[in-house]
């Protein structure tokens, strides 16, 4: 129990050591004294034990005119590097950063099987090419984090399903990686990794009450509150696509009615434009009848750009539903900031508009209402994998696994 | 800059010496060391000015046979003393309670007039009488915690507006009950002080994630997340009476068009009861047509009791309509617990079955659902509210008002 307890200790003291030089490195072990209120001793065990691990440098401590100065420490840069990758329906994005989330490398590929196979072995190669790519010594690189769409088992590293690969169903996406690469490996959803990416470089840097909502062929949400990922009792927080808003709308893949998806996602718009087509709906689009299989989404948003009635007519009700969904999360969380990312975004032009409108109608009237849409990069759920593990060893849940 | 760090690092360190105590107290100085890492010096320091402040007591130290017997610290239990009531349409009610949330003596009061004056008049009398009867040094007496329906702007102290009080807008509660007694006041909404009592005392014991859903005339809901009650960017948090169930439904007391309160709230049960006996429904109710300002909401639930298919309709309605919305607050939040308190869980048997029906159908699959109906009794929003004050003090917002 003593020597259990003594280990919660110095983890926690380690952790808000470590805190301290990211926040503020390179800094002076007396300055960290003074900002964590933790005995010399204490600071400098832990200094040493992080510095053998090479988790920190130091600069040395020189002569100066007006005295010795004394050393100071920071978060090392080119030791314990982290990969992160998305495995995404769109393309396999990697990287390559430190722990302070500096990126040495990053690489982007197509998918060319969209089958499980096809897409691991895709996998193991992007990685194994960024690392030989990047020059660095394999040795340095502590840990993979990897981004899935879909449903996500993180804490046991499987990936349930994902809606656009064949045979992809209770993946063991952490072990097998962990397998071909001889380093630990991490799992998550990939709302809550652009989350985290909008947080640290994004339009949500320094806020702290978050809701990231990934509009797509389906709807993700990460929420974040204190800064910090929050997940719920089952993991399953977020499920935003699935809220019902008309107990007698149109069946929902998950089985329910009414679902927030069966109106917003581009799933669904392309499926009601092929029922609309079928059932002779006056639509430019109309001339895809015979060979519906080629019909695509960017088929229906042209479609609505060229300012085709029934094309428009799907995204407004989009547009409509997502408002109130949005209304709806205002009136329940009055978040500090609401961003808005996903492939659908690219077609914002035909939905936004009447989004804003509705929340401003129907949104809780004391609360004030920040959305955007994401500006970040395409790699930006890539990194924000990368920096879960980042923030895992942070947080003292991985802390073994540095050098 | 330095004595500002210097004080903020202080007040963090008094903090969690303070939390240690509280949590294991009696404990002995050497052992708050283990627990927190903090230095012996800074420990010391701490504790003498807590206990010269009377926020802690020490046992004495001892020779015994086995050698000395540290003394021991703990939260002082006569000194720093905390008033809660709860200004409610139901009665006053008024707590004295110490730092660890024991009970020393409670009052309650019917009110007599309900107009701004008369209810601020017997909620000073209120207060005045419990510091007699419980014979304690006023001097003891620190703070007033005080629960409110309706609108509360917390930070200002002010009632914004209760529903049932005749004249009452905008009402400085905190400063005036300041004036009166000398001592720090805060105001709190009602479900926020309910949300807390439940977790110190009530069915969210240790229970981190939790959603308290006040159902009365109206609908509050309190949001406690990691331990702390969220309450959002502009404080408006939780306004679950204000989602949208149907855009097309009736219009609400806000200004929009099928809120959950239009279907779920004892006025719009009771409002409806009134629209129906007028259209000339079948319903033993139908006597009330004559002098329909006697109709309560308690004479709909007797109807539905005695089987009145109409008043059953109502109530069904309702459940229904809580079932959605408590489905989507699974879908979204996913929390630990879900409590419902308030005056409506007396006629729980006429909705909470079909609320129960629907979340087993619409919640999203892969989350739990805990969900129970409050046991606390009807003091929980007083001392809900003094526990914040007691908040206030361990979380160092209020740290000068001790002794």
């Amino acid at each position: 129990m003593q020597t259990a307890k003594h280990d919660l200790m110095r983890n926690t003291n380690t952790l808000s050591i470590l805190e301290c030089i990211r926040q503020f490195g390179p800094i002076t072990k007396r300055e960290i004294q003074v900002r964590t209120g933790l005995s010399w001793g204490a600071i400098s065990n832990i200094i040493t034990d992080l510095f053998n691990k090479r988790v920190i440098s130091e600069t040395k401590s020189a002569e100066s005119l007006i005295g010795r100065i004394p050393c100071k420490f920071d978060i090392s840069n080119n030791d314990n590097l982290i990969i992160g990758v998305d495995i995404n329906i769109e393309g396999l994005t990697a990287v390559l950063i430190d722990l302070k989330n500096r990126m040495i490398k990053s690489a982007k590929i197509n998918i060319i099987k969209n089958d499980r196979d096809g897409i691991l072995e895709q996998t193991k190669q992007i990685i194994h090419n960024l690392i030989k790519d990047s020059n660095v010594n394999k040795k340095k690189i502590i840990g993979i984090g990897v981004a899935m769409q879909g449903a996500v088992d993180a804490e046991k590293g499987i990936s349930i399903f994902s809606p656009h690969f064949r045979g992809w169903q209770d993946v063991p996406v952490k072990d097998m990686l962990e397998k071909e690469f001889n380093i630990p490996v991490l799992v998550e959803h990939d709302p809550n990794c652009m989350a985290l990416s909008e947080r640290w470089m994004g339009a949500a840097n320094g806020v702290n009450n978050l809701l990231f909502i990934r509009l797509s062929m389906a709807i993700g949400m990460s929420i974040i509150i204190n800064g910090v990922l929050y997940k719920g009792l089952d993991g399953s927080a977020g499920e935003f696509g699935h809220v019902t808003m008309n107990p007698s709308g149109p069946k929902c893949s998950c089985g329910n009615y009414g679902c927030l998806e069966t109106y917003v996602s581009g799933n669904n718009i392309l499926q009601k434009a092929i029922e609309g087509i079928k059932i002779g709906r006056n639509t430019v689009l109309s001339g895809f009848l015979e060979h519906m299989q080629d019909l695509e989404l960017v088929n229906v948003i042209e479609a609505a750009r060229q300012g085709d009635d029934f094309a428009c007519g799907l995204f407004d009700e989009a547009g409509i539903y997502l408002g109130i969904g949005i209304s709806n999360l205002i009136s329940i969380l009055n978040p500090d900031l609401i961003i808005i990312g996903g492939e659908m975004i690219k077609c914002e032009d035909l939905f936004l508009k009447r989004t804003r409108e509705v929340i401003s109608q129907k949104a809780w009237k004391n609360s004030r209402v920040n959305l955007v849409t994401s500006r970040l990069e395409n790699n930006s759920a890539a990194i924000g994998a990368a920096t879960i593990f980042v923030q895992k060893i942070f947080s003292g849940e991985m802390l073994d696994v540095v050098s």
